[in-house]
């Protein structure tokens, strides 16, 4: 646990040094929120989405998110492209599945973003993550919430099936890359109850990508210091407008040394 | 009065039981701030607008949200794609017609939704309302503001032609089907200066009628409760900026028995 | 400076009894804090993007805002339409070229629509406004920060090129018509760590050129305006979450002889 905590601080410290370029390709409700946590923990955001530029403009990031929330066939046709670029570069992808399992088309073009393009990560809840493997899973939108302990046994096989790192989340988070399991405590109720927690986790597991090539690492440190800002705001917090409010503020503040101590990180 | 003051307290209680699935097909502008007021008030929102999966989405809701603010062409296309599947499976809809009356586009857009889908509700300010059946109301912008007396003796008799629930929105809220005729009190002055408070209003109607098939019932409690929400979120704020954020967790904290006391629809 | 400093309290004041509708076509990140700062300030906001409504809604509006973030083809096109529409009725239109100089499409895209429209003012932060004229300078997204300074002289032979005012944004903010060249001192470092502010100062000053024909002065004193607003906010938060909630209040407070007072513009 230790090495992780030290590492989550690092990398809060990397990020807030290099302000790594976090091109987003990412859903109509969350742009501004996701830009905003981006940049409340010190990174550079940009969202853009036209076919004309997203190779261009991936080529100058740290890392691409792909969030499929609100997607139509034009925009997955720019994240294909946007994706294979990354590839070609070594640029992390970190994709985000929102949806997934509710509709055949989420489903089927979160399966086509993973046949395509090298994904680094893949953040969901566990029915969405669920949805990449098996159709024998329906999400009621994309708030339901499942247990993460549902989804563990199976979210190591389908690690190994899709050759890729999952992150899934809910009360307790659970990182693995088919072989480490990690599960991470941070987190507050609260979080379930404003739009966006999710596409905020998947942000700032990329900027962590960003300035840390494991996948495992960052993944897990990230979800540590968005839990940990979550417990901050929510201590403080009168329902989910003054949450979102200090979340944000909490992302700000957060020192390394404070991430350190409060980290709670349980590798298994 | 109190009988639907009553009705207002079952409905909350009921969509924090049922938690339904409301699908908004909803403008650019105020989507974030509408599906986190549906998450406060304890509903489930979810935003999908490709024409690929917007029958299959609305096929798992309680409710559609249209909204005509920053529609284009494709648009308004899966609305009437969406709200025809929800007219076959008589899951209710609720039109926003946003800035109807400002542009012809707008004005035909909203037109062709009533023609082609069964319409529960159109919730509106006074000069959107009116433009949908007459050509001589031309409003300025979306925000502008019209008395609703203006509008009370015109809306029972458009209501009848245009054969839904209106309900419309200013100081004082009115409701009708053209037969009850119902005017909700509550509300605050700041709820005019943020944006989306009418649309916010739309959704919130979503929700209650996902537990309550009267829509003029479910119209005018949702009315109340978002407009006690906005009185309780008034009190408290130093602006519009404090104000949206307190109005989100009015939302979360409202009590049913709260709603009772505090819920003022007159049935005249 | 008591001159500006006097104008700047009048535009504010025709804002609030005018309530000039502005007609925005920007982009998705930003839409909502600009429509509520807009709101808070006493302007009426419109989005519109549609081909088939532009030139009908900027009919009706005070003055146009075009921002190329998260642009596309289509969104282009209807800024195009839209703008020479304006330029038809003379009606203000004001360029945000977000991130332009950081690919090929939003520097071709902004130099496309200053050839087609008549621009009454360019608002970016340096590098933003730089690649206008040259190809040697590339943004590091949308967020990166230059020194005023080092734009100053290009600022005003850029402008006498481009044949427009420039306003130049940055911990000092610049506007210059080519002959004129005006600084303005007020703002707050928690400016540049929410999203949107560079967009918000546009609409602002959007608002503004709809009371105030002099583009310079217009530019300038909500330039002030906007960075009071800023100063109040900065002083009374924790971070960029309750920065962003007391900017909106501040907006909608500040009375114009507190703006008087506040204001810090230098003619030099």
């Amino acid at each position: 646990m230790s090495t992780l905590a030290a590492r989550a601080a690092q990398n809060l410290n990397l990020v807030r040094q290099k302000k790594p370029l976090i091109h987003n390709i990412t859903n109509l409700v969350v742009m501004n929120i996701t830009a905003n946590a981006l940049l409340a923990m010190g990174a550079s955001p940009v969202m853009a989405h036209a076919k004309n530029e997203v190779r261009e403009m991936v080529a100058l990031a740290g890392a691409l998110v792909l969030n499929i929330g609100t997607l139509s066939d034009e925009w997955v046709a720019s994240m294909v492209r946007a994706g294979e670029k990354a590839s070609e570069l070594n640029i992390p992808v970190i994709l985000d599945p929102v949806g997934s399992g509710a509709t055949m088309f989420r489903t089927a073009s979160a399966q086509k973003l993973i046949e395509k393009i090298n994904i680094r990560v893949i953040r969901g809840n566990p029915s969405e993550v669920l949805s990449l493997g098996h159709q024998d899973s329906k999400t009621k939108g994309v708030d339901s919430l499942h247990t993460v302990d549902d989804a563990a046994i199976t979210a190591k096989v389908l690690s190994q099936q899709l050759k890729t790192t999952l992150a899934v989340t809910g009360p307790t988070d659970l990182v693995t890359d088919g072989v480490r399991i990690i599960r991470i405590l941070n987190g507050h109720p609260l979080m379930s109850c404003i739009t966006g927690s999710g596409c905020m986790a998947t942000a700032i597991i990329a900027a962590f990508l960003a300035v840390d090539e494991d996948a495992v690492s960052a993944s897990a440190t990230a979800l540590s210091y968005f839990g940990l800002a979550g417990e901050i705001a929510g201590n403080d917090s009168d329902g989910p407008g003054t949450f979102m409010v200090r979340l944000l503020d909490a992302l700000y503040n957060i020192m390394p040394e404070t991430l350190e101590k409060g980290a709670r990180i349980i590798e298994s």
